[in-house]
């Protein structure tokens, strides 16, 4: 006798029927994604948020023994969380993919080496299944302790100097950074500068590399350093003005440095893009909230965090790894 | 045989001659804080800071069979904790006070009932030592769960309905509001409206009877509804202008609510605050970033993550329930 007059709770039967597949596929889907063809998984993605379609993940739990929680750790000051619009929707992308799977994300900041060292011996204990590793320097001690404890990891960006170690899920930041300089040399750029990321970085290393693919070797004085901070882009083009007064182009390695390095151009009577181009990366709301608004490289985070949900979830059923590169894209505005 | 040329790590010892009191007493402040005066606490935890001191908490954990981790629980989406500069503060201001003492902090953004429920399950498995929970709304299971299994909890904010249950830290939002209308009031002011936040949380609740003690029961024409949220102070504003165009003053119960009622104002054509004075609620960036620059109430969000964990650790050690409420201020600038 069911004589439930509440809403019914959406099943598998109803996601597949709304994505027009079959039931094998959502289960497909909901178990990592093999065997499953891009469109398909959209598919299903879009038609999991439309029915509100939750996993019965507690009845799973019992017997997988799993915690269903994931960690989220970010290797970076907090205040980075809060300045860099780009963890938000990293963020929010994963909590809402793993919602969909009926799993709790856990946030825990790790800017410090004892901090790490904490968050290190709290993960290794079995209070979560799996680790999403966030802005990871090379050289820090984190991934060694969590692979030594066997834990699924899967980074955001390249990790640097464990490649074939872990799974990870990037934004093709070498190729962006191509596509940005060959663009800036189309305009008839000569003199075209850069100020890179941290270069113990994915970021730093990989669009600077994408730089010299271009442009060969690059005279030092065309070169600063940035932290991706908004201060630390004004600070290098000020450095850059005075080694190099003739650039005719600067190329930041972020929307956010590309912030400070405006102003500064701005103060010392430059014309953007008369006299100096500039051109960013990540199309963040800084770009476009920019005066003028700002050329850059778009990466599609909001894909990037459903990734990395899926190869996590693929490592901790399977064992599986794998690395996942994704396009970059120029966006053409007024600053070039 | 002892011959570490590396830097000595700070001791218990070096931490009260810093501080310049005995080392009992900075076993007292490390262990909950009981029998410490307040310059005591100040003088201690400054000396914490200064000498870079940290608990030997693996040592500790070997005996007390705890996590040595907190959750941080916010019951509201995840855009708010980027939207609003309250919870930036408070979760900084509680990461550094649990790393001081060595303990993790995790969090969790449970936005929706799904979402309360798994974080629930999640955090009562015995994954964390206690619960620091942020923006909870009236009526919502999880505090009755979270106390069914005996989890130590601290509420940031009265927690309506449980204030002899659990422990919380709030700032006197009703003196705070009463101190804004009575300013209001000396301004002149007599038709004084309020945008309050939502009447299932406290600062919804209390600010409201703040202003009700100083004018009594209101006209229902001058009391609008917003969520904390920009565009709900636009929203609410636009309301209170058509119903009582005639007012000449607007209480705003919270600094961001003001920014969107501000620009109301300015595009009916109404002069701030020669036409309509404004006050806010919070005194955050927000306030000064408005133009005019808000008179407002000041709530000390670093202070209330302090008390906070002070009295989540003292839950998890004696099972203590207490309730702190911190002083507001009234902040006077332009707007009024």
């Amino acid at each position: 006798m069911s004589s439930s007059t509440g809403p019914r709770r959406p099943t598998m039967e109803d996601v597949a029927e709304v994505a027009g597949v079959s039931r094998g596929t959502v289960s497909r889907v909901l178990n990592g994604g093999h065997y499953v063809s891009p469109d398909a998984l959209t598919a299903v993605q879009r038609a999991i948020r439309k029915t509100g379609y939750v996993v019965n993940q507690h009845a799973r739990s019992l017997v997988t023994q799993r915690s269903d929680s994931i960690a989220f750790i970010l290797s970076d000051p907090q205040d980075r969380l809060f300045e860099d619009p780009n963890f938000a929707i990293l963020l929010k992308g994963c909590t809402q993919a793993l919602a969909e799977r009926d799993i709790t994300l856990l946030l825990t900041v790790a800017g410090t080496q004892e901090d790490r060292k904490r968050v290190g011996r709290w993960v290794t204990a079995g209070h979560v299944d799996g680790v999403l590793l966030v802005s990871e320097h090379a050289g820090s001690p984190l991934i060694n302790e969590l692979r030594a404890r066997g834990l699924p990891i899967v980074a955001a960006g390249r990790p640097i100097g464990h490649e074939r170690d872990i799974s990870y899920v990037a934004a093709d930041d070498r190729d962006g950074a191509r596509q940005l300089v060959e663009h800036l040399r189309s305009r008839g750029r000569r003199r075209i500068a850069i100020i890179t990321g941290p270069i113990d970085t994915p970021g730093g290393v990989d669009r600077l590399a994408g730089y010299q693919d271009v442009l060969g070797e690059p005279d030092p004085r065309l070169v600063a350093n940035g932290d991706y901070t908004q201060d630390s882009g004004a600070r290098a083009m000020e450095e850059l003005l005075q080694r190099a007064p003739d650039l005719d182009a600067v190329f930041v390695c972020s929307d956010l440095m590309a912030l400070g390095a405006v102003a500064v151009l701005q103060r010392a009577g430059k014309r953007i893009p008369e006299d100096v181009a500039v051109g960013g990366f990540d199309d963040s709301k800084a770009a476009v909230s920019a005066t003028p608004q700002l050329t850059t490289i778009r990466q599609d985070f909001a894909r990037v965090s459903v990734e990395m949900v899926r190869l996590l979830q693929d490592s901790i059923t399977s064992g599986g790894r794998s690395a996942v590169i994704l396009p970059t894209e120029l966006v053409v505005r007024d600053s070039t």
